[in-house]
Protein backbone atom coordinates (compact mmCIF):
# COMPACT_ATOMS: atom_id res chain seq x y z
CA UNK A 1 0.00 0.00 0.00
CA UNK A 2 1.32 3.37 -1.38
CA UNK A 3 0.27 5.56 2.24
CA UNK A 4 0.99 8.61 0.01
CA UNK A 5 -1.61 7.88 -2.84
CA UNK A 6 -5.18 8.98 -2.03
CA UNK A 7 -7.01 5.55 -1.29
CA UNK A 8 -10.00 6.76 -3.50
CA UNK A 9 -7.14 7.56 -6.61
CA UNK A 10 -6.13 3.98 -6.05
CA UNK A 11 -9.62 2.32 -6.18
CA UNK A 12 -10.59 4.07 -9.04
CA UNK A 13 -7.12 2.87 -11.19
CA UNK A 14 -7.69 -0.66 -10.14
CA UNK A 15 -11.64 -0.15 -10.93
CA UNK A 16 -11.01 1.19 -14.43
CA UNK A 17 -8.47 -1.72 -15.25
CA UNK A 18 -10.55 -4.27 -13.88
CA UNK A 19 -13.27 -2.92 -16.97
CA UNK A 20 -10.87 -2.95 -19.62
CA UNK A 21 -11.42 -5.86 -21.64
CA UNK A 22 -8.61 -6.19 -23.55
CA UNK A 23 -6.13 -5.70 -20.53
CA UNK A 24 -7.55 -9.38 -19.38
CA UNK A 25 -7.47 -10.38 -22.94
CA UNK A 26 -3.71 -9.72 -22.39
CA UNK A 27 -3.23 -11.07 -19.39
CA UNK A 28 -1.90 -7.55 -17.84
CA UNK A 29 -1.72 -6.81 -14.42
CA UNK A 30 -0.98 -3.92 -11.85
CA UNK A 31 2.07 -4.06 -10.32
CA UNK A 32 2.51 -0.59 -8.31
CA UNK A 33 0.87 2.60 -8.17
CA UNK A 34 2.34 5.76 -6.84
CA UNK A 35 1.50 8.98 -7.54
CA UNK A 36 2.82 10.13 -11.14
CA UNK A 37 3.75 6.35 -11.79
CA UNK A 38 2.34 3.03 -12.33
CA UNK A 39 3.92 0.17 -13.16
CA UNK A 40 1.83 -2.87 -15.38
CA UNK A 41 3.11 -6.21 -16.56
CA UNK A 42 2.34 -8.99 -18.99
CA UNK A 43 2.89 -11.72 -19.95
CA UNK A 44 4.72 -12.73 -22.93
CA UNK A 45 3.27 -16.05 -25.05
CA UNK A 46 1.36 -17.00 -27.99
CA UNK A 47 -1.39 -14.76 -27.29
CA UNK A 48 0.58 -11.55 -27.71
CA UNK A 49 3.11 -12.64 -29.82
CA UNK A 50 4.27 -11.54 -33.65
CA UNK A 51 5.37 -13.50 -36.24
CA UNK A 52 8.45 -14.61 -34.10
CA UNK A 53 6.88 -15.00 -31.26
CA UNK A 54 8.52 -11.96 -29.24
CA UNK A 55 5.56 -9.85 -27.96
CA UNK A 56 3.60 -7.38 -30.76
CA UNK A 57 4.54 -3.97 -31.05
CA UNK A 58 0.07 -4.03 -30.20
CA UNK A 59 0.32 -5.75 -26.95
CA UNK A 60 3.70 -3.57 -26.10
CA UNK A 61 2.14 -0.34 -27.15
CA UNK A 62 -1.21 -1.24 -25.50
CA UNK A 63 0.68 -1.62 -21.71
CA UNK A 64 2.84 1.12 -22.40
CA UNK A 65 0.33 3.72 -23.09
CA UNK A 66 -2.07 1.84 -20.19
CA UNK A 67 0.76 2.67 -17.82
CA UNK A 68 1.19 6.26 -18.88
CA UNK A 69 -2.68 6.98 -19.07
CA UNK A 70 -3.26 5.51 -15.21
CA UNK A 71 -0.01 7.50 -14.24
CA UNK A 72 -1.76 10.98 -15.62
CA UNK A 73 -5.12 9.66 -13.50
CA UNK A 74 -3.12 9.21 -10.30
CA UNK A 75 -2.64 12.73 -10.15
CA UNK A 76 -5.80 14.04 -11.84
CA UNK A 77 -9.24 15.29 -9.12
CA UNK A 78 -10.86 12.18 -7.77
CA UNK A 79 -13.73 11.08 -10.41
CA UNK A 80 -11.96 11.95 -13.16
CA UNK A 81 -11.03 9.52 -16.28
CA UNK A 82 -8.88 9.76 -18.71
CA UNK A 83 -7.79 9.37 -22.65
CA UNK A 84 -5.02 9.02 -24.61
CA UNK A 85 -4.69 11.92 -27.20
CA UNK A 86 -2.06 11.45 -28.78
CA UNK A 87 0.99 8.43 -27.99
CA UNK A 88 4.38 7.70 -29.86
CA UNK A 89 6.64 4.67 -29.46
CA UNK A 90 10.01 4.29 -30.00
CA UNK A 91 10.86 0.50 -30.24
CA UNK A 92 14.18 -0.17 -29.40
CA UNK A 93 14.71 -4.14 -29.11
CA UNK A 94 12.81 -7.01 -29.81
CA UNK A 95 10.51 -7.90 -26.81
CA UNK A 96 11.91 -11.16 -26.15
CA UNK A 97 11.19 -12.92 -22.90
CA UNK A 98 8.86 -14.46 -20.38
CA UNK A 99 7.14 -11.05 -19.29
CA UNK A 100 7.02 -7.88 -20.68
CA UNK A 101 6.95 -4.88 -17.76
CA UNK A 102 5.62 -0.56 -18.32
CA UNK A 103 6.42 1.68 -16.16
CA UNK A 104 4.41 5.27 -17.25
CA UNK A 105 5.28 8.21 -15.09
CA UNK A 106 3.81 12.11 -15.90
CA UNK A 107 6.40 14.37 -16.84
CA UNK A 108 4.22 17.35 -16.25
CA UNK A 109 0.67 17.35 -14.59
CA UNK A 110 -1.56 19.54 -16.11
CA UNK A 111 -5.09 20.97 -15.70
CA UNK A 112 -5.97 20.67 -18.97
CA UNK A 113 -3.86 18.11 -20.48
CA UNK A 114 -0.59 15.68 -19.26
CA UNK A 115 2.61 14.78 -21.00
CA UNK A 116 3.92 11.50 -20.45
CA UNK A 117 6.34 9.02 -20.67
CA UNK A 118 6.57 5.20 -20.71
CA UNK A 119 9.48 3.24 -20.63
CA UNK A 120 8.87 -1.00 -21.21
CA UNK A 121 11.75 -3.57 -20.48
CA UNK A 122 11.24 -7.53 -21.30
CA UNK A 123 12.07 -9.97 -18.54
CA UNK A 124 13.66 -13.19 -19.09
CA UNK A 125 13.32 -16.29 -17.27
CA UNK A 126 16.37 -15.27 -14.79
CA UNK A 127 14.58 -12.07 -14.02
CA UNK A 128 17.09 -10.01 -16.20
CA UNK A 129 15.86 -7.15 -18.28
CA UNK A 130 16.12 -5.70 -21.40
CA UNK A 131 14.64 -2.01 -22.51
CA UNK A 132 12.69 -2.26 -25.30
CA UNK A 133 10.03 0.42 -26.00
CA UNK A 134 10.56 4.32 -24.96
CA UNK A 135 6.69 6.33 -25.27
CA UNK A 136 5.82 9.59 -25.00
CA UNK A 137 2.25 11.16 -25.33
CA UNK A 138 -0.34 13.42 -24.12
CA UNK A 139 -2.95 12.46 -21.62
CA UNK A 140 -6.24 14.49 -21.17
CA UNK A 141 -8.95 13.93 -18.52
CA UNK A 142 -12.23 12.45 -19.59
CA UNK B 1 -7.07 -11.42 -56.01
CA UNK B 2 -4.98 -8.29 -56.97
CA UNK B 3 -3.70 -8.95 -60.70
CA UNK B 4 -0.61 -6.02 -60.11
CA UNK B 5 0.52 -7.59 -56.62
CA UNK B 6 3.24 -10.07 -56.55
CA UNK B 7 1.15 -13.60 -55.67
CA UNK B 8 4.68 -14.21 -53.14
CA UNK B 9 4.55 -11.02 -51.15
CA UNK B 10 0.63 -11.95 -50.76
CA UNK B 11 0.97 -15.19 -49.49
CA UNK B 12 4.02 -13.74 -47.85
CA UNK B 13 2.01 -11.36 -45.77
CA UNK B 14 -0.98 -13.52 -45.19
CA UNK B 15 1.30 -16.22 -43.63
CA UNK B 16 3.18 -13.64 -41.60
CA UNK B 17 -0.56 -12.87 -40.35
CA UNK B 18 -1.19 -15.61 -39.42
CA UNK B 19 1.68 -16.45 -37.59
CA UNK B 20 0.90 -13.19 -35.76
CA UNK B 21 -0.82 -14.74 -31.94
CA UNK B 22 -1.97 -10.76 -31.23
CA UNK B 23 -4.03 -10.62 -34.52
CA UNK B 24 -5.38 -13.89 -33.77
CA UNK B 25 -6.27 -12.63 -30.35
CA UNK B 26 -8.00 -9.63 -31.15
CA UNK B 27 -9.83 -11.50 -34.00
CA UNK B 28 -8.27 -9.45 -36.79
CA UNK B 29 -8.13 -9.80 -40.39
CA UNK B 30 -7.05 -8.79 -43.94
CA UNK B 31 -9.68 -7.26 -45.65
CA UNK B 32 -7.67 -6.29 -48.68
CA UNK B 33 -4.14 -5.96 -49.80
CA UNK B 34 -2.46 -4.25 -52.80
CA UNK B 35 0.84 -2.54 -53.55
CA UNK B 36 1.35 -0.35 -50.55
CA UNK B 37 -2.22 -0.49 -49.46
CA UNK B 38 -3.48 -2.97 -47.21
CA UNK B 39 -6.90 -3.53 -44.87
CA UNK B 40 -7.62 -4.99 -41.50
CA UNK B 41 -9.94 -5.08 -39.46
CA UNK B 42 -11.51 -6.56 -36.06
CA UNK B 43 -14.97 -6.77 -33.93
CA UNK B 44 -15.58 -4.26 -30.84
CA UNK B 45 -15.93 -6.24 -28.12
CA UNK B 46 -15.56 -7.42 -24.70
CA UNK B 47 -12.02 -8.72 -25.55
CA UNK B 48 -10.16 -5.79 -27.03
CA UNK B 49 -12.07 -2.59 -24.60
CA UNK B 50 -11.42 -0.06 -22.58
CA UNK B 51 -13.72 0.76 -19.51
CA UNK B 52 -16.53 2.31 -21.16
CA UNK B 53 -16.83 -0.78 -23.94
CA UNK B 54 -15.56 0.77 -27.05
CA UNK B 55 -12.10 -0.97 -28.73
CA UNK B 56 -8.86 0.12 -26.57
CA UNK B 57 -6.39 2.58 -27.57
CA UNK B 58 -3.96 -0.79 -27.49
CA UNK B 59 -6.75 -2.50 -29.56
CA UNK B 60 -6.59 0.59 -32.39
CA UNK B 61 -2.86 1.04 -32.45
CA UNK B 62 -2.30 -2.45 -32.85
CA UNK B 63 -4.43 -2.70 -36.02
CA UNK B 64 -3.14 0.07 -37.57
CA UNK B 65 0.58 -0.57 -36.90
CA UNK B 66 0.16 -4.05 -38.54
CA UNK B 67 -1.99 -2.52 -41.15
CA UNK B 68 0.76 0.44 -42.32
CA UNK B 69 3.62 -2.53 -41.44
CA UNK B 70 1.93 -4.84 -44.10
CA UNK B 71 1.74 -2.06 -46.19
CA UNK B 72 5.54 -1.43 -46.17
CA UNK B 73 5.77 -5.25 -46.47
CA UNK B 74 3.77 -5.29 -49.97
CA UNK B 75 6.29 -2.92 -51.52
CA UNK B 76 9.73 -4.84 -49.99
CA UNK B 77 11.67 -7.52 -51.56
CA UNK B 78 10.51 -10.76 -51.32
CA UNK B 79 11.63 -12.93 -48.86
CA UNK B 80 11.42 -9.79 -46.66
CA UNK B 81 10.31 -9.30 -42.70
CA UNK B 82 9.21 -6.18 -41.78
CA UNK B 83 9.63 -4.61 -37.76
CA UNK B 84 8.08 -1.14 -36.93
CA UNK B 85 11.19 1.18 -35.83
CA UNK B 86 8.56 3.83 -34.37
CA UNK B 87 4.58 4.75 -34.83
CA UNK B 88 2.86 7.71 -33.95
CA UNK B 89 -0.81 7.69 -32.68
CA UNK B 90 -3.95 10.70 -32.80
CA UNK B 91 -6.88 8.99 -31.61
CA UNK B 92 -9.62 11.52 -32.49
CA UNK B 93 -12.90 10.21 -31.44
CA UNK B 94 -13.90 6.72 -29.48
CA UNK B 95 -13.78 3.77 -31.13
CA UNK B 96 -17.39 2.91 -30.92
CA UNK B 97 -19.02 0.51 -33.00
CA UNK B 98 -19.33 -3.02 -34.26
CA UNK B 99 -15.87 -3.23 -36.29
CA UNK B 100 -12.73 -1.26 -36.66
CA UNK B 101 -11.43 -0.88 -39.88
CA UNK B 102 -7.50 0.23 -40.31
CA UNK B 103 -6.17 1.40 -43.89
CA UNK B 104 -2.22 0.97 -43.58
CA UNK B 105 -0.68 3.06 -46.35
CA UNK B 106 3.15 3.66 -47.55
CA UNK B 107 3.97 7.52 -48.16
CA UNK B 108 7.24 6.94 -49.00
CA UNK B 109 8.94 3.53 -49.79
CA UNK B 110 12.47 2.81 -49.13
CA UNK B 111 15.24 0.39 -49.15
CA UNK B 112 16.41 1.00 -45.73
CA UNK B 113 13.63 2.86 -44.49
CA UNK B 114 9.56 3.25 -45.31
CA UNK B 115 7.21 5.71 -43.83
CA UNK B 116 3.98 5.28 -43.80
CA UNK B 117 0.30 6.56 -42.52
CA UNK B 118 -2.60 4.72 -41.50
CA UNK B 119 -6.42 5.49 -41.16
CA UNK B 120 -8.60 3.86 -38.80
CA UNK B 121 -12.62 3.80 -38.52
CA UNK B 122 -15.00 2.39 -36.32
CA UNK B 123 -18.22 1.31 -37.98
CA UNK B 124 -21.57 0.82 -36.23
CA UNK B 125 -24.22 -1.91 -37.08
CA UNK B 126 -25.46 0.25 -39.92
CA UNK B 127 -22.05 0.43 -41.55
CA UNK B 128 -21.45 4.02 -41.26
CA UNK B 129 -18.07 4.99 -40.35
CA UNK B 130 -15.98 7.27 -38.39
CA UNK B 131 -12.28 8.30 -38.55
CA UNK B 132 -11.07 7.56 -35.35
CA UNK B 133 -7.15 7.67 -34.83
CA UNK B 134 -4.40 8.52 -37.84
CA UNK B 135 -0.94 6.73 -37.80
CA UNK B 136 2.08 8.26 -38.71
CA UNK B 137 5.57 5.89 -38.75
CA UNK B 138 8.41 3.99 -39.62
CA UNK B 139 9.07 0.57 -41.15
CA UNK B 140 12.21 -0.88 -41.20
CA UNK B 141 13.25 -4.99 -43.26
CA UNK B 142 14.22 -6.74 -40.66
CA UNK C 1 -9.12 36.37 -51.68
CA UNK C 2 -10.91 33.56 -49.99
CA UNK C 3 -14.63 34.58 -49.96
CA UNK C 4 -15.72 31.45 -47.86
CA UNK C 5 -12.67 32.32 -45.64
CA UNK C 6 -13.93 35.03 -42.74
CA UNK C 7 -11.98 38.42 -43.25
CA UNK C 8 -11.45 38.44 -39.66
CA UNK C 9 -9.99 35.31 -39.39
CA UNK C 10 -7.65 36.00 -42.42
CA UNK C 11 -6.43 39.04 -40.73
CA UNK C 12 -6.30 37.94 -37.62
CA UNK C 13 -3.41 34.89 -39.39
CA UNK C 14 -1.97 37.35 -40.78
CA UNK C 15 -1.35 39.58 -38.13
CA UNK C 16 0.19 36.60 -36.13
CA UNK C 17 2.34 35.62 -38.81
CA UNK C 18 3.92 39.35 -39.22
CA UNK C 19 4.07 39.14 -35.15
CA UNK C 20 5.97 36.17 -35.42
CA UNK C 21 9.97 36.83 -35.07
CA UNK C 22 11.26 33.58 -36.06
CA UNK C 23 9.17 33.54 -40.00
CA UNK C 24 10.38 37.20 -40.39
CA UNK C 25 13.85 35.22 -39.77
CA UNK C 26 13.69 32.63 -41.38
CA UNK C 27 12.33 34.81 -44.78
CA UNK C 28 8.86 33.08 -44.52
CA UNK C 29 5.64 33.84 -46.25
CA UNK C 30 1.95 33.26 -46.57
CA UNK C 31 0.82 31.99 -49.83
CA UNK C 32 -2.27 30.89 -49.30
CA UNK C 33 -5.11 30.69 -46.50
CA UNK C 34 -8.29 28.91 -47.02
CA UNK C 35 -10.88 27.19 -44.31
CA UNK C 36 -8.41 24.60 -42.87
CA UNK C 37 -5.85 25.12 -44.96
CA UNK C 38 -2.78 27.25 -44.94
CA UNK C 39 0.44 27.24 -47.27
CA UNK C 40 3.31 29.01 -46.41
CA UNK C 41 7.02 29.18 -48.40
CA UNK C 42 10.85 30.18 -47.88
CA UNK C 43 13.73 30.67 -49.78
CA UNK C 44 16.39 27.89 -49.33
CA UNK C 45 19.79 29.84 -48.51
CA UNK C 46 22.41 30.11 -45.93
CA UNK C 47 20.08 31.42 -43.30
CA UNK C 48 18.63 28.25 -43.21
CA UNK C 49 21.03 25.64 -44.03
CA UNK C 50 22.27 22.37 -42.27
CA UNK C 51 25.71 21.53 -42.84
CA UNK C 52 25.35 20.11 -46.50
CA UNK C 53 23.24 23.43 -47.66
CA UNK C 54 20.31 21.97 -47.77
CA UNK C 55 17.38 23.37 -45.41
CA UNK C 56 18.04 22.31 -41.58
CA UNK C 57 15.72 20.22 -40.03
CA UNK C 58 14.89 23.13 -37.76
CA UNK C 59 13.98 25.54 -40.47
CA UNK C 60 11.38 22.64 -42.27
CA UNK C 61 9.88 22.42 -39.10
CA UNK C 62 9.24 25.53 -38.14
CA UNK C 63 7.25 26.46 -41.48
CA UNK C 64 5.09 22.73 -41.36
CA UNK C 65 4.33 23.66 -37.42
CA UNK C 66 3.34 27.50 -38.73
CA UNK C 67 1.12 26.08 -41.32
CA UNK C 68 -0.47 23.77 -39.27
CA UNK C 69 -1.25 25.96 -36.63
CA UNK C 70 -2.70 28.16 -38.71
CA UNK C 71 -4.61 25.91 -40.02
CA UNK C 72 -6.08 25.38 -37.54
CA UNK C 73 -6.28 29.12 -36.40
CA UNK C 74 -8.25 29.36 -39.50
CA UNK C 75 -11.41 27.32 -38.06
CA UNK C 76 -11.01 28.55 -34.74
CA UNK C 77 -13.62 30.85 -33.40
CA UNK C 78 -12.83 34.64 -34.02
CA UNK C 79 -10.25 36.13 -31.33
CA UNK C 80 -8.93 32.36 -30.78
CA UNK C 81 -4.92 31.97 -30.58
CA UNK C 82 -3.08 28.47 -31.23
CA UNK C 83 -0.58 26.82 -29.13
CA UNK C 84 1.10 23.70 -30.49
CA UNK C 85 0.48 20.96 -27.94
CA UNK C 86 2.85 18.37 -29.54
CA UNK C 87 4.19 17.73 -33.26
CA UNK C 88 5.97 15.02 -35.19
CA UNK C 89 7.56 15.09 -38.37
CA UNK C 90 9.13 12.40 -40.44
CA UNK C 91 11.33 13.85 -42.48
CA UNK C 92 11.75 11.84 -46.25
CA UNK C 93 14.45 13.40 -48.52
CA UNK C 94 16.79 16.49 -48.21
CA UNK C 95 15.05 19.44 -48.92
CA UNK C 96 17.39 20.98 -51.83
CA UNK C 97 16.41 23.41 -54.13
CA UNK C 98 15.47 27.03 -54.28
CA UNK C 99 12.02 27.08 -52.30
CA UNK C 100 10.15 25.37 -49.29
CA UNK C 101 6.36 25.01 -49.09
CA UNK C 102 4.62 23.87 -46.33
CA UNK C 103 0.90 22.72 -46.71
CA UNK C 104 -0.80 22.72 -43.51
CA UNK C 105 -4.62 20.78 -42.80
CA UNK C 106 -6.96 20.22 -40.25
CA UNK C 107 -7.62 16.96 -40.03
CA UNK C 108 -10.18 16.81 -36.75
CA UNK C 109 -11.27 20.75 -35.68
CA UNK C 110 -12.12 20.55 -32.64
CA UNK C 111 -13.28 22.28 -29.47
CA UNK C 112 -10.80 21.79 -27.13
CA UNK C 113 -8.19 20.27 -29.64
CA UNK C 114 -7.08 20.25 -33.12
CA UNK C 115 -5.71 17.58 -35.20
CA UNK C 116 -3.37 18.80 -37.99
CA UNK C 117 -1.15 16.87 -40.48
CA UNK C 118 1.23 19.27 -43.37
CA UNK C 119 2.92 18.01 -46.00
CA UNK C 120 6.60 19.81 -47.13
CA UNK C 121 7.98 20.21 -50.51
CA UNK C 122 11.12 21.25 -51.67
CA UNK C 123 10.70 23.23 -54.98
CA UNK C 124 13.77 23.32 -57.40
CA UNK C 125 14.71 25.92 -59.46
CA UNK C 126 12.78 24.74 -62.71
CA UNK C 127 9.80 25.03 -60.71
CA UNK C 128 9.04 21.10 -59.94
CA UNK C 129 8.83 19.65 -56.59
CA UNK C 130 9.68 16.91 -53.97
CA UNK C 131 8.44 15.91 -51.10
CA UNK C 132 10.35 16.52 -48.55
CA UNK C 133 8.96 15.73 -44.81
CA UNK C 134 5.06 15.02 -43.23
CA UNK C 135 4.00 15.98 -39.86
CA UNK C 136 0.92 14.97 -37.67
CA UNK C 137 0.31 16.76 -34.57
CA UNK C 138 -2.51 18.47 -31.90
CA UNK C 139 -3.10 22.37 -32.01
CA UNK C 140 -4.62 23.93 -28.88
CA UNK C 141 -6.87 27.53 -28.64
CA UNK C 142 -4.55 29.75 -26.31
CA UNK D 1 37.69 19.15 -22.69
CA UNK D 2 36.13 16.34 -22.39
CA UNK D 3 38.87 13.73 -21.67
CA UNK D 4 36.91 10.57 -22.61
CA UNK D 5 35.31 11.91 -25.98
CA UNK D 6 37.81 10.87 -29.05
CA UNK D 7 39.27 14.46 -30.23
CA UNK D 8 38.39 14.12 -33.54
CA UNK D 9 34.48 13.45 -32.91
CA UNK D 10 34.13 15.97 -30.54
CA UNK D 11 35.79 18.16 -33.21
CA UNK D 12 33.61 16.88 -36.12
CA UNK D 13 30.71 17.97 -34.55
CA UNK D 14 31.64 21.33 -33.59
CA UNK D 15 32.54 21.41 -37.96
CA UNK D 16 29.31 20.64 -38.59
CA UNK D 17 27.69 22.88 -36.25
CA UNK D 18 29.69 25.63 -37.84
CA UNK D 19 28.65 24.82 -40.69
CA UNK D 20 25.09 24.97 -40.29
CA UNK D 21 23.81 28.32 -41.56
CA UNK D 22 20.45 28.18 -39.61
CA UNK D 23 22.56 27.37 -35.96
CA UNK D 24 24.06 30.88 -36.57
CA UNK D 25 21.24 32.81 -37.67
CA UNK D 26 19.44 31.72 -34.75
CA UNK D 27 22.27 32.79 -32.20
CA UNK D 28 23.12 28.91 -31.16
CA UNK D 29 26.40 27.68 -29.61
CA UNK D 30 27.45 24.32 -28.31
CA UNK D 31 27.53 24.61 -24.52
CA UNK D 32 29.37 21.15 -24.24
CA UNK D 33 30.00 17.74 -25.84
CA UNK D 34 30.45 14.67 -24.02
CA UNK D 35 29.55 10.92 -25.18
CA UNK D 36 25.73 10.38 -26.03
CA UNK D 37 25.09 14.27 -24.35
CA UNK D 38 25.45 17.41 -26.16
CA UNK D 39 24.10 20.77 -24.68
CA UNK D 40 23.28 23.95 -26.97
CA UNK D 41 21.64 26.81 -26.30
CA UNK D 42 20.67 30.30 -27.71
CA UNK D 43 19.35 33.43 -26.66
CA UNK D 44 15.77 34.51 -26.74
CA UNK D 45 14.90 37.33 -28.92
CA UNK D 46 12.80 38.75 -31.85
CA UNK D 47 14.91 36.69 -34.33
CA UNK D 48 13.54 33.86 -32.46
CA UNK D 49 10.06 34.52 -31.20
CA UNK D 50 6.51 33.86 -31.86
CA UNK D 51 3.40 36.10 -31.83
CA UNK D 52 4.04 36.28 -28.10
CA UNK D 53 7.52 37.30 -27.79
CA UNK D 54 8.77 33.79 -26.63
CA UNK D 55 10.88 31.46 -28.45
CA UNK D 56 8.81 29.76 -31.24
CA UNK D 57 8.33 26.03 -31.41
CA UNK D 58 10.23 26.25 -34.56
CA UNK D 59 13.42 27.72 -32.49
CA UNK D 60 12.80 25.12 -29.79
CA UNK D 61 12.78 22.37 -32.65
CA UNK D 62 15.70 23.08 -34.37
CA UNK D 63 17.57 23.45 -31.02
CA UNK D 64 16.29 20.24 -29.75
CA UNK D 65 16.68 18.17 -32.59
CA UNK D 66 20.05 19.66 -33.55
CA UNK D 67 21.73 18.57 -29.79
CA UNK D 68 19.86 14.84 -30.00
CA UNK D 69 21.79 14.59 -33.62
CA UNK D 70 25.14 15.29 -31.85
CA UNK D 71 24.51 13.32 -28.92
CA UNK D 72 24.17 10.50 -31.86
CA UNK D 73 26.71 11.76 -33.82
CA UNK D 74 29.66 11.55 -30.63
CA UNK D 75 28.74 7.78 -30.39
CA UNK D 76 29.01 6.91 -34.18
CA UNK D 77 31.74 6.14 -35.49
CA UNK D 78 34.83 8.78 -37.19
CA UNK D 79 33.45 10.32 -39.97
CA UNK D 80 30.42 9.75 -39.91
CA UNK D 81 27.21 12.35 -40.24
CA UNK D 82 23.82 12.26 -38.66
CA UNK D 83 20.42 12.92 -40.37
CA UNK D 84 17.16 13.12 -38.34
CA UNK D 85 14.79 9.93 -39.72
CA UNK D 86 11.85 11.43 -37.25
CA UNK D 87 11.47 13.77 -33.87
CA UNK D 88 8.62 14.56 -31.78
CA UNK D 89 7.82 17.07 -29.65
CA UNK D 90 6.21 17.74 -26.48
CA UNK D 91 5.61 21.22 -26.16
CA UNK D 92 5.07 21.91 -22.27
CA UNK D 93 5.37 25.37 -21.31
CA UNK D 94 6.09 29.06 -22.89
CA UNK D 95 9.84 29.11 -23.73
CA UNK D 96 9.53 32.44 -21.91
CA UNK D 97 12.44 34.11 -20.73
CA UNK D 98 16.77 34.91 -21.93
CA UNK D 99 17.96 31.99 -23.11
CA UNK D 100 17.11 28.79 -24.42
CA UNK D 101 19.11 25.61 -23.69
CA UNK D 102 18.34 22.28 -24.90
CA UNK D 103 20.38 18.74 -23.91
CA UNK D 104 20.08 15.97 -26.39
CA UNK D 105 20.58 12.55 -25.16
CA UNK D 106 21.27 8.84 -26.76
CA UNK D 107 18.42 6.20 -25.51
CA UNK D 108 19.87 3.47 -27.42
CA UNK D 109 22.67 3.69 -29.72
CA UNK D 110 22.93 1.64 -33.15
CA UNK D 111 24.75 0.66 -35.89
CA UNK D 112 21.65 1.27 -38.18
CA UNK D 113 19.57 3.63 -36.07
CA UNK D 114 20.06 5.91 -33.04
CA UNK D 115 17.30 6.67 -30.53
CA UNK D 116 17.37 10.13 -28.95
CA UNK D 117 15.69 12.15 -26.45
CA UNK D 118 16.01 16.06 -25.60
CA UNK D 119 15.17 18.47 -23.05
CA UNK D 120 14.69 22.08 -23.33
CA UNK D 121 14.77 24.37 -20.85
CA UNK D 122 14.00 28.74 -20.74
CA UNK D 123 16.19 30.22 -18.31
CA UNK D 124 15.64 33.87 -16.78
CA UNK D 125 17.47 36.89 -16.55
CA UNK D 126 18.12 35.23 -12.56
CA UNK D 127 19.30 31.53 -13.77
CA UNK D 128 16.52 30.17 -12.90
CA UNK D 129 15.03 27.33 -15.66
CA UNK D 130 12.00 25.80 -16.10
CA UNK D 131 11.16 22.83 -18.60
CA UNK D 132 9.70 23.78 -22.08
CA UNK D 133 9.95 20.38 -24.21
CA UNK D 134 10.63 17.18 -24.32
CA UNK D 135 11.98 15.46 -27.77
CA UNK D 136 11.56 11.66 -28.73
CA UNK D 137 13.19 10.77 -31.90
CA UNK D 138 15.09 8.12 -34.46
CA UNK D 139 18.53 9.47 -35.86
CA UNK D 140 20.46 7.69 -39.01
CA UNK D 141 24.32 8.09 -39.61
CA UNK D 142 24.38 9.74 -43.16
Amino acid sequence: MNTSLDQGIEQAIRGSFDRQGLMSTLGARIDAIAPGRVTLSLPIGPAVSQQHGFAHAGASFALGDSAAGYAALSLMPPGSEVLTVEMKVNLIAPAAGVRLIALGEVMKPGRRLSVVRATLWAEDAEGSRRETALFQGTMIPA
